[in-house]
């Protein structure tokens, strides 16, 4: 990088919040993947007017940009792989409101989701989406991303709940879109376009959110089966019955595996898969739901429930599923998380077609998920040390892709395109839709500084 | 329109499907609005190939293209205002699917909306979204302008419905995004920008649609009030208290007026305003639900509350809110029907400022709309023959969107800006929002072919 525009850069933030030196930069070459890229240069912003004025200087003299928030991705979007300058916007980590009478929070880009979750439900107040990360990750982060988690099931995902934003265009305009209300159709719905652009479209500043009220009562229930396929049909069943819990997780044999080795939980050793069904809302309706749920579950083939209501028994039920992400770590120290999404009539076969593919690669393909989304975690564990395996782990994700689009399905539902999957993204997609999609980002970053090497 | 690209688009679709004698074209000069703009051409294509190469050549011989449904859009968006090309839609009126198992509905751009109601209902499924214009309008024109409806309080809008999407790009590409997933990330969100983008991004040539189950049961009440102060109040103390009725209709003393004297359905002469609340879910849910709308109605102080079950009850209590629209229209030939949207906690003082414009400017100001929404109806009814009155009505339109605006709320929360909320929207977004818009379009349309002179 330039040391003039650098020099200008740096007294934009001041000294005291930028970094240059190379031990220091390192500490930001990273995210959630295994990928790595090191910025020339890392900026910490404090409010919109300092990133317009850093966009200015980057969109003259042709500086990338890449926009950060905890740095929880998982598909290397907010990897620095072009050098350049990494903006970490965690110091913009203020809840400016929250308003219960509109049942809306403006919140900063940095301020972490678990930390907005207790804020607005301190208040009775309910702020749905819970992506895996939530005690680091950030909604700015959510909102570029459009993350996800399992009780999108019943509530959506973090694009639903955005009622406005402001954010930098890679020009540096501060451009300000949505507001306050439900409903708004003033020009283009550039909330739409924003939420899960990955940075690429602009720098988001401030986000409202709609808010709900929060549910007053919550049963947990925890279902084990011995063939994964009446697991599978246990989630077909009960959608087709119009019961809405708000979360429906899925756990397949190797996850329950490694879960029981690390935590020993008492789940039996010979369970196929678990569903953890989790339902909210008035006390009275809750009830009713989760009888209906268990009383399914059984007659779908369950060989045993265990049902939870207060926060201890359901801490204990959820332990199961929130350690699944690390324990299967134990398995390979290279992990490769996708999030496979297919309509859910398709969930039974794809499990099957999932099975197949670690048999024919000799892959440790452990499946969790939000089996009600048909949203699955495939996860192949690797050691990316090891290069015989990783090119059977390179095919087997080939596989993986090409069943989920082979069945109706998405090649993500919530961790993005980033580097990791782009090319995957032109099979799914097609040639002329991702030229569409690459005219609007130049037409919005004719000079292609921001987050470049992303998406396309 | 030179002869030889008249000639060559014609023959895509055939002589048979083409009009371009003066009286026919004069057909689709209109829409819902009282703007007015002869095409030079009318073509009715029947699929996305046939729709590619019309948008070749037009883009080729710069030739204005303004795709079109059923006519009923209420912002001039289908107007063609700078002769050009007319596409109407209606042809691609084909129902192709409607799947129970993954819960979602694939259509051509042409349904009726009430159509597809029907064919989902007819199988226990449910579509939410319920413009007023349900019987005529279409889908295509439904996504174009992201509409909504009184259900919105509770289900949302047609944007929230829809999992994918295939449109004719201005240059002739065509284009599929989405798919029929709950959620997807693979690259930009594309349905979110088209949706409301008032075919100015594209010609959207096949819907897919997300359905839920249908509820099993419906209540209705009819509240009315001697003061339409308290009328907002309940409505604020119902979402306050977390009842979420799929709608809350009001109608103040003018639209009550004009209902009765066309209707004779025995409301109050005296009522100054009425609330229409509909509940719907579980049979016993719906009990409870109503049951406490209702009390907390009366404590509230409304003065009379009249409750239905059946549909030919539910029937007689709609008529009122149903006929609104149409009964207002006795008052003066011209309706300017606006549709600003403010945060719940605003509706009392807007619905104030708004009286206090029509006495100030001497209007006939009718107000209804979907309160729970905060989506209000001001209707304005002019003639627009009369000079004077029309100097008084364009001074009371920019009252009421500087109402909108100053009570944070939005110029459009349903209609679109076409051409009738041009102006308001420079108030709205500021030039640099604009710009973004514009880069966007721009990008995509670089001969600013596709229904131009629209939302810029």
């Amino acid at each position: 990088m330039d040391k003039k525009a650098e020099k200008r850069l740096v007294n934009i933030v001041g000294k005291e919040h930028a970094l240059s030196d190379s031990a220091e930069r390192l500490c930001y070459s990273y995210d959630g993947t295994f990928y790595r890229g090191t910025p020339d240069l890392v900026l910490f912003p404090q409010n919109a007017a300092e990133i317009a004025a850093i966009m200015k200087i980057a969109n003259e003299e042709k500086i990338p940009v890449y926009p950060r928030g905890a740095g929880t991705g998982l598909s290397g979007g907010a990897i620095a792989n072009d050098g350049g300058l990494v903006l970490v916007l965690t110091r913009m980590n203020r809840i400016l409101e929250i308003n219960d009478e509109d049942m809306l929070a403006v919140v900063e880009p940095g301020v972490v989701t678990d930390h907005l979750h207790r804020a607005v439900e301190a208040m009775g107040l309910f702020y749905p989406p819970d992506p895996a990360s939530l005690k680091a990750c950030t909604i700015g982060g959510n909102v570029a991303e459009n993350a996800g988690g399992p009780r999108g099931f019943k509530y959506g995902v973090t694009a639903d709940y955005i009622l406005g934003l402001e954010f930098v265009s890679p020009e540096g305009k501060i451009i300000r879109t949505g507001g306050r209300t439900i409903k708004n159709v003033a020009g283009y719905h550039l909330i739409g376009l924003m939420a899960g652009s990955e940075g690429t479209l602009g720098i988001i500043t401030e986000i409202t959110l709609r808010l709900i009220k929060k549910p007053a009562a919550l049963k947990t229930a925890l279902l084990i089966y011995d063939d994964l396929d009446l697991a599978a049909k246990t989630v077909a069943a009960t959608i087709r019955e119009g019961i809405v819990p708000c979360t429906m997780e899925l756990m397949d044999d190797l996850t329950i595996a490694c879960v029981e080795k690390t935590k020993n939980l008492g789940l039996p050793q010979d369970a196929k898969a678990i569903l953890l069904v989790e339902c909210d809302g008035d006390e009275s309706q809750v009830e009713v739901e989760m009888e209906k749920v268990v009383a399914l579950a059984r007659r779908e083939g369950a060989t045993a429930v265990e049902t939870a209501t207060d926060a201890k028994q359901r801490e204990r039920l959820w332990l199961a599923r929130r350690s699944s992400s690390a324990a299967i770590a134990h398995l390979n120290p290279t992990k490769f998380a996708e999030d496979i999404t297919v309509p859910r009539s398709q969930i039974p076969a794809v499990l099957k077609a999932l099975k197949a593919i670690a048999e024919e690669y000799d892959l440790k393909l452990p499946v969790f998920g939000h089996a009600g989304d048909g949203n699955l975690h495939p996860n192949i564990m690797a050691d990316k040390e090891n290069e015989e395996e990783m090119v059977r782990v390179k095919k087997g994700l080939d596989a993986l892709f090409r069943v989920a689009l082979d069945h109706q399905g998405t090649i993500s539902g919530e961790h993005g395109i980033g580097i990791s999957k782009k090319k995957y993204l032109t099979w799914q997609m097609g040639e002329e839709a991702l030229a569409y999609m690459a005219q609007i980002k130049r037409g919005v970053d004719p000079n292609q500084i921001l987050n470049p090497g992303k998406i396309f």
